[in-house]
């Protein structure tokens, strides 16, 4: 509803948007980047609630400090529009799927060189950006950079080829997987990435304690980079609200610091952030995830 | 945000408004209904929280169906606008009070004939639109229908005449003002209930287990009516979400069969729905009163 | 595991069944009573957490006095045993609801007249057991007995005819559907019950109160009967665990009134509890639901 | 801490005591009626919690209004002394008897015909002021009037004749045992029940829906009552706080109703109010408790 | 209440001061320390909850060993005297923060060289100690430690200059501002402390993984320091519990050793602890809240 | 009870024993590790809640991976039976650490060199196989290597010697004892373990930030030890859930590194974890600590 132009002035609260943007700043024509959220949640094994995590993260969004002291700028100044959420199918996630590739090769044929975000939502909706961008790199092996806790690369769970825990099988074929913060898998998983040139896993166990390991990251990094940021790759003492929680996981400034890196020394084409699941009255995870969807984007426009 | 032309037709999720109505259905223009969000919190005794409750109402909305089975009917047909939040200065309660008043005003100015429904928040609010319609009515005294498990007849509270405590001492000369569902008050409240021919309590202890008092109350009440209702006169077990709950409170049925009664027999200006206090984790008590919300909107169409 | 015989005269805990049953009085082959828990959850709303239903209605049980004083009996003495959770493919609902249809089938092959209780999980899982006797029970219609909120009568939701709120009516023209409690429903649904002669509902505005409209529910009723139980029938107030809670519902008295006439007058087949959201902390309404599973299979043996 | 003198005209917050009264209405010399809090937890089945009843119910009293509508009166003035929470040994339950014993005994010893309040806590503690009082009563029999779901009347419980689930066996043969509400016992209570004529068990299936049985409980209540108050008697909906929640309980007005009638037709020596767990964030089952707290010492003093 | 001497000798719980210490220990007159709850709450963005962060300090303290470990002593031997908590009028900030300071100023007349720590509460009660401080120092400029997430150096917020996020605004001109673990702030803020060579801000960008850091604050600070210490400047890991949790934060050991050389090297007139909002059922972060109240203690009477 | 041959081919769920393993893999006859939980509470100070605790390890258990990266192995292969929980007598700590000590030894009778891990429960029943052990190993000295935030060595607590604060005094003269991460103790605990030569405390603040200690450690221990885990040994940020949560404990690589050096260069004869008490809806720290469990069992047939 458009507030009435008498009304216009009073004290309205922020917008429900990414970091509660006025129109100018959210407005899709201008804006550099893209917030598409997709609360799909439909395969997962504990728990569940990875379908609030979208909400979440724009409501915590909306107490970020819009200036960044580490970039000294203000990023949202790129303009970020927030999609409304993507309602996909629930007769299954083959169809969810198709109908979600549908929707993001819509965004994409209108998106130029725009940055998008997916928040999701349980991992399994990342296979179709990053199968759209596979497809758009004609002749360029797309990289895809995970942060997560688990490599994800099962051929099917739970008699389906379309889990969560399935997600990166279903690409992994297509792209050059780099997965940082791996501390639970199957030995079929481990083996698949030992026999595979293209699959490379940076051990949770092998990269806290230190920064060596970055380099070998970025080398492994191809010029197009699709980020795929699974939420259980931080520590749990960091973000509990996730589905699986693995202890020994990643640090905040660490992150900060690779993903600085890769921004600035590689092209990122794309970004999701998945597997918020939100505990009620545990509000800090929520808004370590929105800031987090804000460093990227800093970083991305700090960039250019 | 305005969603662009070609995305358009994409399966987006609900609109964040009442009811999740589509534009259409939500535009001020052509609504004959409008909420107004005022998420005010300051003077809370226990507890606090009713700065969520608007929030919490509109979410819990978005999941009512928009058919009503007592009507017979689907009441959003008449169109249900619904405002952006109203955000008030933190400067004090009374700064607040005024910036309440003067944004109200500016409604009521466009408003014509709309059934405007506030959602608080806290209850002192109230006392922006009582006044304010005391005020339009020339010559011809508001009565109000509280319903309540407290009088908020103090002269002050913690020092303070705009305590939500205190929020009918600040209208009961100018209206006449009826309240069910007491059952906590001081005895000062009481004395002051007793002297005055404008105030008339219907005690909690008095009503429960039978309808005969309900002629009682339409027979205090005047032609124009503006319902505040603090959701604490709800039984606990209902309503758990909230300052102070008080045992011993209103049923859901009784509740509606006195409210369809009043939007017949009576011409109701406008109401309010004040002092939820969202638990996370426990949707009920937020169904219970966006329904009611519903419910006093259909009830007041259908009377037309 | 079993316990090595050395170690069997130790105190242990009772065990994780329906009621912590020892072994004798939990074994298949001698149990008159079967529980199914299928915890099936993927096409929830809102919230969700359907899938914990079964585990917390098992936990809950432990606690339950084995002595019915209504009944002046032990009915577990009859022999309850208590199956492994069924864990449905999550390749989507078509696929799940086959599944299962093929678990129940085989279950009920070697059930004789065991009585069967499946505990939910979500409510699209009650087709399978209804077709199942549907098609069992030859030249003589099934009557289905639905305790719900909500008729679960469209055609079908976000874009699945295998959503929870469309269950209902991938089973109408097979049964005779006699539901109540209802209190959310779209106009399309209303037609259609109107429009049926095999659809009774009983809406909740119309039966609280009293106890009249009893007969006309047995009445509407054929010799053979399936129950199926979504908890949201029941009041909030009683269980706010559930997805879509409703306020106006069923108290606990009504419907152990209802169901034990129920039981003794029809043949009761089988039955499912269904849409139970365990709220964390919260363990009051896993009781009563723990409570209504041993109340049915209590009036089921009483009726013998 | 004594606040020094140039201090205490500063705007300092009620007392932590019941009701948050000043020095004088809550000073032991003067005052009528004794809080005496006894926060003891061993030995309870399911959850646990009720350890820390008692200062929930402290914390939720002071925000309860000092004036009473029903009696039109302020009953703290009779002066209302809060004890500070004693700490029984964890050594066992047979000590902590005992040392509860004593301090219940030196209490009496002091305390004339004050009214005491004993605050729990899990039931077991019943068991020493019910003896206290048996011994005290020289010639006259002892009547317990029990609010319960569950008689407690096992011989033992868990290896100890000392548990919560025992606590009126301990005690039954030297009163007359009056218990309402109950609606989950073994076979093996109810015969012992039955065997009695000192035992009389008002079964909720019984007494809901209407007051007549009220003049049976009466009629079986001697002339010196002590009332034995275990919280999950009331319905789940109103008091969900409690380790083993049974549907079907006691509704806020009957028990208001009985209890005004207990106090003003007979003589209540003592009384005690137990297990209540109070659930983190949900404060309602609190105020609850407190209240009846609060009803009970103007019953008392209202009668005299 | 004075529990009657022949009471005594029972085993009562420890009292509800500050590590629950005995009447000797805590006693005003010989105390060196003196605590000053302020559960003032009334601008806060997110959430809310501070009002409860006082009592869940307080009540977290009482499970405190007396002794430490680090410095081999048993701080409390110096006294701590705890005071009520101070109830502010709701009338609004303005008025809320002159009732504060007459408050703070009347306990410093008494209180000769007694170690005052106040416990919040939102962080705008701040800067009436500062300000009382400020103005007793005659000659010689107060430095204000800060620990924070935020610089709090906004002009106004919310249309109150009486804001949490204002604080350091209102006495920024009359102190030397050193705020350390900073990571949000406005462009607005930035410049300010860019400007004024009275403002110090150590990022927690730059200041994890080292303590070269540290003497550089210490440098900063002149000889006179009040520590104002803003939960949110830890890490959300180790404190969820507050209103906009920033990740990234300071962990448990850098801050206890640079508050043990400030208290060495420096003479440390007050302090204040504020910003926690407890979360029901998550205890831990008040306990490290309690413990750092402690530390402090310990720290400034192991300096003596 | 035993699923019908026909029925086993269905889908069901995973076992609910540790890591949900199949008959085989958990048979007591095969495995070479055993987990006994003990879900005993009856003396905790604060909260409480440990009697959830053997529970809801095993839960999160059910979803860790079976392989293990670090050691490239799936350690489950050795087969780890899960034993019922113990239900120990609640009449009092004496009797249940008598009953714990006899089904202790009944189990070790039988265990040959099979690996325990008990699960508690409360510190309080670590003594009961400590001294089992001690009583065993006959001519050589036990050394119990436990890890915790508080030494546990008073004389007593709450009028018991049998308390969790007093497990290690109880068995302090027949082991040698070596403490990690100690960060809460009394003067006289600090006193005994200075006076005695064996007792070792690696005080928390000590050992961060660096790895010599775990030297010193090593060399503390005898050739046989005993592994007694109190969960609150690590930080809060990672296990908030337990009953007194002190700042500043261990992290999760160090623990790991120190427990896989204990376990390759030293016998560990058996093991046990405690005083989790699960936080209703947060399952991170129940992950952890079942993963914990695991680790324990890899390292120890690792080693072999």
């Amino acid at each position: 509803m458009r507030v009435p132009a008498r009304l216009q002035p009073l004290g309205w609260e922020l917008p429900h948007n990414f970091l509660g943007l006025d129109e100018d700043a959210s407005d899709f024509d201008r804006a550099k980047a893209v917030i598409l959220p997709v609360p799909y949640e439909a395969t997962t094994s504990f728990g569940g609630g990875t379908g609030a995590g979208p909400a979440a993260i724009l409501e915590a969004s909306r107490y970020i400090e819009l200036y960044d002291q580490e970039l000294d700028a203000e990023p949202y100044e790129a303009g970020i529009a927030t999609l409304p959420a993507l309602s996909l199918t629930t007769a299954g996630p083959a169809d969810a799927l198709r109908e979600l590739r549908q929707a993001y090769d819509a965004l994409l044929d209108i998106s130029a060189d725009r940055f998008i975000v997916m928040l999701g939502g349980e991992h399994s909706i990342t296979s179709a950006p990053i199968l759209a961008w596979a497809d758009r790199l004609e002749g360029e092996r797309l990289s895809v950079l995970q942060f997560d806790a688990h490599t994800d690369l099962r051929a099917q769970y739970e008699g389906s080829p379309y889990s969560h825990a399935s997600v990166m099988h279903r690409v992994h074929d297509r792209v050059d997987l780099v997965a940082v913060g791996i501390r639970a898998l199957t030995r079929e998983e481990r083996e698949l990435a030992r026999a595979s040139d293209h699959i490379h896993l940076f051990m949770a166990d092998d990269i806290h304690g230190g920064d060596g390991w970055m380099d070998d990251v970025l080398e492994r990094l191809g010029e197009k980079v699709y980020i795929s940021f699974d939420v259980d790759g931080f520590d749990p003492a960091l973000v509990p609200s996730t589905g699986t929680p693995e202890p020994g996981g990643l640090e905040w400034y660490p992150v900060m610091k690779l993903l600085r890196r890769v921004f600035r020394e590689r092209h990122v084409v794309a970004a999701d952030v998945v597997e918020l699941a939100p505990i009620p009255g545990l509000a800090a995870p929520d808004f370590l995830v929105a800031k987090l969807v804000y460093k990227m984007v800093g970083y991305r426009f700090a960039a250019e």
